[in-house]
């Protein structure tokens, strides 16, 4: 989920529509007493993500075909997909500008204006899909997330999930540490600062060049998503080694941003109604993720020669260990960007150890390998 | 979840109100034009639980605040708890009579008269939380719990999740399978009966008479459900040995019923909207459910002197093995629980290896023990 748009970033129409249009339907004029609303509320969404691209794509039309069916057609959201009114990057600019009224994205693309944006989708053997939620719902997550955002006038929420990573794609096996030295690898953010202070060397390539810079000797190894969309991307057809766990992002939330001014002006309803439909999202748009990145990990296996493998015990304990080392660094920049991770960490160290005894001893027993 | 209400069976208040009763405000006759719709339908919700118990009660009382609020408090739907229009456990009959238009509870309490019922809720070494989820929504579940409940003119959803089990409570070790034989221990329904044919003797007590229970003797071991709603139990008083993993009940789906003429007769808004709020809590409830089982836990051990154990491998392999046969015989009952027990084998298969490979490989790393 780091794609950046290639479409034009001239396409930005900035007519304002903060204030939202108001339609008055015929019926209502026309109708006595008890006559239903017809006031049409229409919305703008701008998004980060090609129509219905598997995944975030589905998961941004289905809150705007949700929101039109629970509010009888009187709030409308047209969806834009990116490049269509504003690159992919730009959205959040757009949506604070009063452009639109609100964004599908995912917080770590804010990572160069907003470093502790990061948190809210994933950190290096941070909190997995449930954890994520858990933190944002009841462990001061939100508030934090609500307090990073306000100085541009937005609110963020949760709208989505694609689930767990994989730890990505390499050309000839990993073995030890010193098969990272040099390795040249694509791994943004975090996971990437990680790999490049054991030696790798991170290269930023957007998703459509991936392919032909695996297969070409540019890359030796790159990660993108989960064997749904990696498998979609073919690159099965050049690396065989696909490696686990996705210590770099444990997560998939998707971001829905709104326009606090646009949001605050919507009637009650509409207001509840967009929100629940982003939280129901959440637990929707993970069940389809699952559902096909198990399919396609069976697929990659069976049909497609691909071997899935651990990385090694060396390798992971000095991911971890460095990892530990650069998110202390994430919280030396500011006092928030300080109680951003140190909630976090409170989090993971209050949730890991049931995830442990509750999924992981059950994983364990279920497969016969406890 | 396994409640048995205590309180008078004779209260259902048989008033038909299937058709709904409708209010219209007067603000509507006074208001011209663009007059705001203020017909009101008033449905009624019985559940299986005491008001506002942890986890399921809030989860019921959520839905229905949720529901009025993205209505505009046109669809008022008013909680009953168990016992107060009619007893926990006759919920199900009460929105097959149409006396309520919807119920909040849990599948497994039907396994008398639908004994595939409970495959909508958890059975021994099934799927994982967001494994279920993942079945229902996109693996042909719904469908399936569709038809199941279609000739009680009845359509279930997920409402609410309380998120994995743990294995129980024991007075004693236990080192292996000699341990179980004789063992006085409560454990309902499929679990139970694994049990039993491992020697063990299953005692059917409602969870009032649990806690007592242990004490005195009369049992030498008990599952209730996680650890939050376990140490509200007070078990840690009377039982120092805590085992997991909870291999009888991964999952804790909660269940919400309709009445289908109900269902169909609301207009189509109102109907999304319902449906939505249902949705949003399994992410907001097992969220919920997360935060204060992995709270209780550390409790449980740091202040309560509590011992977290795993079963001994002997043991598991067992009750895995004795578990396959068992569910194998709920498939032979008829062809509608043949292909529930299919489709639930084929949604494990699927979706197990991908959470191992993805959620349990990224727990190992994390903790250090891969």
């Amino acid at each position: 989920m780091s794609e950046k748009s290639h479409l034009s970033k001239n396409m930005i129409n900035r007519r304002s529509l903060l204030g939202s249009s108001v339609a008055v339907g015929s019926a209502a004029l026309a109708a006595p007493a008890i006559a239903e609303e017809k006031a049409t509320i229409e919305w703008k969404m701008v998004t980060s993500w090609p129509k219905n691209l598997p995944g975030p794509g589905v998961t941004a039309q289905r809150i705007v075909d949700q929101v039109a069916r629970m509010s009888g057609g009187r709030f409308q959201i047209r969806l834009y997909s990116a490049g269509e009114l504003v690159p992919a990057l730009e959205v959040f600019d757009t949506v604070a500008a009063g452009t639109a009224q609100m964004a599908h994205t995912a917080s770590f693309f804010w990572q160069g204006k907003i470093p502790a944006s990061v948190y809210f989708t994933a950190i290096p053997f941070g909190l997995l899909p449930h954890e994520h939620i858990s933190w944002i719902e009841q462990g001061g997550g939100q508030a934090l997330w609500d307090e990073l955002y306000a100085p541009f006038g937005l609110k963020p929420v949760m709208a989505g999930n694609t689930g767990v990573q994989m730890g990505g794609w390499y050309k000839k096996h990993i073995n030890g540490l010193d098969d990272l030295k040099g390795l040249k690898i694509r791994m943004p953010g975090l996971g990437g600062e990680v790999m490049r202070r054991l030696g790798a060397t991170p290269v930023s390539l957007p998703p459509g060049e991936l392919f032909q810079a695996l297969q070409s000797g540019v890359l030796d190894a790159t990660e993108f998503l989960g064997p749904w969309s990696d498998r979609a991307m073919g690159f099965q057809k050049v690396a065989k080694n696909y490696y686990s766990p996705g210590f770099h992002e444990p997560n998939g939330t998707g971001e829905a941003i709104f326009n606090q001014v646009a949001l605050d002006g919507l009637p009650e309803e509409l207001r509840a109604i967009v929100l629940e439909a982003c939280r129901a999202e959440n637990g929707r748009a993970l069940a389809e993720s699952d559902w096909e990145n198990a399919g396609s990990l069976q697929l990659l296996q069976e049909e497609d020669g691909v071997t899935v493998k651990p990385y090694p015990d060396e390798v992971l304990n000095a991911l971890r260990e460095t990892t530990a080392i650069v998110l202390a660094e994430t919280g030396e920049r500011d006092p928030l960007s300080k109680r951003i991770y140190e909630s976090h960490m409170a989090a993971r160290q209050r949730l890991a150890p049931w995830s442990d005894v509750a999924m992981r001893r059950f994983m364990a027993a279920r497969d016969g390998s406890s």
